[in-house]
């Protein structure tokens, strides 16, 4: 291939960033509650961007060169970034981030996690304290939930086998 | 495993939601400019989702049944998933989706997208017309861009390869 080629098919939606008031907060979620795991950050003078994602794909070797641990992290899918911008978690006049689905300004909707059993994720959520958007049982989509993560961002949590 | 054990390492963070004006805009977007292919789709009375994804993971097999898609579907990461509310494409007086990066509204940041060639991208993405909010000669991070997508949405795009 030549400097100025580029081929799409090798393309890969590496990640989806969300801004997070406090970083501690969120990243226990993300880490606690669904799983994740944070392999990288970077930060700039006022801000820090954290890296999550599920195991798999990325070869968790303890062992593994920066260099290795970049190019595999720049080569899946399914990485969150959450954006923390310094100081937000302890200032009183933070308004909060709006999570997409509000009437004044729609855009975003949510990330989803595909889980491997739903009853029992959802089960264990409970026995987290997590809250729910939408429960299994409400609504007529049975098949799926939306838990709220810290922010108040909506995460669809459906099973990975269609019922 | 018995049936109410869930296990989180096989979790995987499956899609992103965004809510888009019209539709064939955005799914020619996604597929013409970016790549994607939109694989699957399904309805209720006023909206319709589709569901896109880079090729790789899907076994994008011409025979493959239903079943065998939405198991790869909703096992498989990196899916972004474009919610069409019917009208608003032909509606003067929609208003818009929020990016989420609006001073008044910020969330949600962007999406990104890795590719084989930064310099080769860019120069596509010139010749295919798309709108830079960011090109990599300009700011500090030169080895980022960002492209607006026909909302409005952010798209970082940035080499598999670090420079």
């Amino acid at each position: 291939m030549s400097s100025s080629a580029t081929n799409t098919a090798t393309y890969k939606f590496n990640h989806t960033m969300l801004r997070v008031r406090d970083h501690v907060k969120s990243i226990k979620f993300y880490e606690e509650v669904l799983g994740m795991k944070k392999f990288h950050e970077s930060s700039g003078s006022d801000f820090t961007n954290y890296f999550l994602a599920f195991p798999g794909g990325f070869g968790d070797k303890a062992d593994a060169s920066d260099e290795e641990k970049a190019k595999v992290q720049l080569n899946r899918e399914g990485v969150l970034e959450l954006c923390h911008n310094h100081g937000t978690e302890s200032d009183p006049s933070f308004k909060g981030y709006v999570s997409g689905n509000e009437d004044e300004h729609k855009g975003f909707g949510h990330i989803a996690v595909t889980v491997d059993n739903l009853e029992a994720a959802v089960k264990r959520f409970d026995e987290l304290g997590v809250k729910f958007k939408k429960r299994p049982e409400e609504g007529r989509m049975r098949h799926i939930a939306f838990i709220y993560d810290p922010d108040g961002y909506w995460v669809e949590i459906l099973a990975q086998q269609r019922p």
